[in-house]
């Protein structure tokens, strides 16, 4: 795997932990479809590799996106915020990017009474998508 | 100021300094702004005025989003997500999201070869954003 080019090194500022943010966008759409974490070596896979990978602060490994659940990310571009502790990766998501079977992890939103409303809905059963 | 209804509460995790993520999205073009941190009370103010206002972790305080600049942002829809550990404000941007004078804080990204080209203009001078 090639290491982090030293622009890309320079600009990027991993945290205490050694990760950094990362937004998933549809890059066509414009759908926000998730927020996680990448380590140094998540951030160069994906680079390297062109599919999505990132770092799971529970699990404490690497987390190929869609690798059980066949749902990948393929990066189109990854984008860097002004003080580099954030990155926002454009990709063509395949199926779904949320775990509960929704397009987007963020299928839920505050409604006029202050309750929570639900936007999106199960296009995949989880069951279908972790063998269970 | 209004609390924030129990259905949020409940949805909304805070982690161990309490705070929440929060991705700023441009509610039409689908431009993704900024990421930033709102702990419960700025959550609170942000859900009660319909301004947005985070949580400024380098000086500690209420972070009302352009109160000096006024680049504010205008709340449109807050999004949960599945874990309730990040939000997604889809919001109406005056002027420019970025310290940098730029729309968003993600004018980055990496090019071909492997370094980081700018994709956005600085369209109003940081000086006069804050007055130095």
């Amino acid at each position: 795997m090639k290491p982090l080019a030293a622009e890309v090194e320079e600009a990027v500022t991993f945290n205490d932990q050694g990760l950094v943010l990362a937004v998933a966008q549809q890059h066509d759409s414009g759908e926000v479809l998730m927020v996680a974490w990448m380590n140094r070596e998540a951030l160069a896979e994906t680079l390297d590799s062109g599919q999505v990978c990132y770092w799971s602060r529970s699990r404490e490994n690497l987390w190929r996106k869609g690798e059980s659940s066949g749902q990948t990310q393929r990066l189109i571009e990854l984008r860097v915020d002004c003080d580099g502790d954030s990155l926002l990766l454009r990709v063509d998501q395949k199926g779904v990017a949320c775990h509960t079977g929704r397009r987007s992890c963020f299928y839920r939103a505050v409604d006029e009474g202050g309750g929570l409303k639900e936007l999106l809905p199960v296009e995949v059963d989880p069951k279908a998508l972790y063998g269970g």
